[in-house]
């Protein structure tokens, strides 16, 4: 592998064209999209026509000219990415507060039957076991941490689970879980399936009424560039829909808002799983993102091609870092159905290795305690820059640049 | 009073120039502030700037050039709105989301004293009754309903209330309670007081550490301006923040977010009451709006001459329609120290009425179920505005042109 073969790549790839619907940076090898997804060209335009024409312009009549669909329409747009139906999604709120919404439906339905625990995957995402158990722990329920070996559950699943929380794909080793699988093994017991989505959905097909997966959130601002704390979604398998009551009530929930009644009555759609006022603004970025995932998978496509491409990048990297012969710790599975759309390698000098590649132009990032992370998003990563990155990155590890006493200094965030 | 007279007013108001500070659409009487505060003039640009600078320019590394301090940065600049100290108040999430939080956190603590039960003021907003009386239901606790009869909570409170939670400025009515006094009530038998100011932050002084408030939440897209769906704020008295748990838990809210361990341990400064990640692009308003204010304000003083204006305006408005002999009954006291920045009327044909005046240009709106409302958002009304509304009410009474069925048919939202 050159140079030369991977400028040949970009230039037979049919998805190519879809970089120039995104401003980057001039410069930079931007290998983050797992975490912060790229700004859509078009999304100014959007945010600046909610902001001028649509606030501006219309004032409080924005609610009847549209805002107030704005969740449900949203949803109704992602659901193509996901494998959902009209009215499974809705847009709104953080990841952490749409999981907490689902954890206390889950529990509280499970509680009617015994099932007073929760489980979830030991490594997953901190903040999805900080929910998890503080939610279980308000309702004097127990959530209790379960390893995922070789892709599988424990064979001895407690009996008492209400639901099981896993990741598609782990935020740290990019690992991919079967979501087929680990779902039919949770409803073979009846318990109930909530999976994350935040680190797959937009950088590989997901099939969630496929998987019969019962409830499930994610993150709009890494693949799916939605922006900086753009609002999360969640999604409620349409048989649960009616049995699931969200915590906490709140007035967009309701089933006639504007009644404003003492009682509260939840929606019987998708609409119940909203609590306070959505952010109309924010969501601009989400429209402007989707519009770039509706051309590209304007034939009817899933993201199957998209995946391809990911893939395709990730191996590139690894091939060439395996022929480096440095001895760098890859993390995640080698296995393409075992790979979310990022690497993740182990190394002792980690974060300085981090600070030393952005400082060439080649951004990833670190997680504690030693693992660099390259995400591949599909819609703007070309072949080039996934050979100057990992080329870059050899020669930081041959020339051992990252021991300049500079690049140990942490930043405050990342 | 003529309309010489209102445009004399105007000439001689010292906070006129502020209006040009927003957009307004042409040919229209915004009497909205209350619901949906105006588009500040330099809010499209500092929309663009994070969009396209921020996020477009700087990628993930805006998280480390300001986006992480943003909630605490905001809530410290809102605090001279309301009265609050620096760490006191942080920016995120809806005001139901935040509410919970405080619920929650008031009812934990009160629960280890015996209090299982929190009080809310029997007419409050909706989405407020929902969030305390499905979060009490969470934790194994009761909510209970309350009236407040001439600006008092009855004097039989039970002494099991761990808090009681009652808006500043009653939404339908515009009633303004006695901070200090309710306040003060509470504190007599150890129950916590929780107001909720999102009816009259931006619109009037608020003291919230004077009245040595606990709990505040509030909303900042009405007459704080910053936009449809901006994120709302949080209160917690300093000397209760140790004690303050948050449901849920979340990583934002965590003492070291970045170190991703497994257990939740708080933050010890304000960011405890953070939970996912906080609406980057959507603060952007927040931002534009409150440098108006920090103008309207440049001489130290607090909102008292904004709140002077506010009730000029409405004692302009009310004069007018007394003189003018029509029946209509004002809800909102007439007392200055017990009205808020908006006047309540009720009619029989209060819907068709609104409709009627919107098609001549004069935007007020309607609450279940016989109440017409019209708000004097200080910073951009004119007394011009207050005259011509109020005459062209005075002209659609008389005239009954509200009785056309076109005005009768329900718009979806408002």
């Amino acid at each position: 592998m050159t140079r030369e073969d991977a400028v040949r790549l970009d230039e037979a790839d049919p998805l190519a064209g879809l970089r120039g619907r995104f401003l980057l940076p001039d410069g930079v090898i931007y290998l983050l999209g797992n975490s912060l997804g790229a700004l859509p060209r078009d999304a100014p335009a959007a945010f600046e026509r909610v902001v001028r024409e649509e606030w501006g312009g219309r004032l409080i009549d924005g609610w009847n000219a549209g805002w107030y669909a704005q969740p449900v329409e949203l949803g109704n747009r992602l659901a193509r990415l996901v494998g959902a139906s009209a009215g499974e999604i809705v847009v709104a709120d953080t990841t952490s507060v749409n999981l907490m919404k689902v954890v206390h439906a889950a529990l509280t339905t499970g509680r009617e039957h015994g099932r007073t625990r929760i489980g979830y995957e030991a490594g997953l995402f901190p903040t999805d076991i900080y929910v998890t158990t503080s939610v279980a722990a308000a309702l004097g329920c127990e959530a209790i941490a379960l390893q995922i070996d070789d892709g599988a559950l424990p064979g001895d699943l407690p009996s008492d689970l209400a639901a099981v929380l896993a990741s598609h794909v782990d935020y740290r080793s990019g690992r991919l879980l079967d979501m087929t699988r680990l779902t039919a093994q949770l409803h073979a017991q009846d318990t109930l399936a909530i999976w994350d989505l935040s680190h797959s959905v937009g950088a590989l097909p997901v099939r969630l009424d496929g998987c019969d997966v019962d409830y499930a959130v994610g993150c709009t601002y890494k693949y799916l560039n939605a922006g900086p704390g753009a609002p999360a979604f969640v999604y409620v398998r349409d048989r649960l829909l009616a049995k699931t009551r969200v915590l906490p009530a709140g007035w967009f929930g309701h089933k006639t808002p504007f009644a404003m009644a003492p009682e509260f009555a939840p929606a019987d759609d998708i609409r119940r799983l909203l609590v306070g006022t959505h952010p109309v603004i924010a969501s601009a970025g989400l429209e402007a993102s989707l519009d770039v995932f509706d051309d590209a998978m304007s034939d009817g496509a899933d993201l199957g091609e998209l995946r391809a491409k990911s893939l395709a990048l990730s191996d590139l990297f690894l091939d060439v870092l395996a022929a480096s012969g440095h001895a760098v710790e890859v993390v995640t599975p080698a296995a393409h159905d075992q790979r979310g759309s990022q690497l993740s390698l182990r190394h002792p000098s980690a974060y300085p290795i981090v600070r030393n590649l952005i400082d060439r132009g080649v951004v990833g990032d670190f997680r504690e305690p030693d693992v660099l992370r390259f995400g591949f998003a599909p819609l703007y990563t070309r072949y080039v820059d996934a050979y100057d990155a990992v080329t870059t990155l050899v020669d930081v590890l041959a020339t051992r640049t990252y021991q300049n006493p500079r690049y140990a200094t942490r930043h405050a965030v990342t």
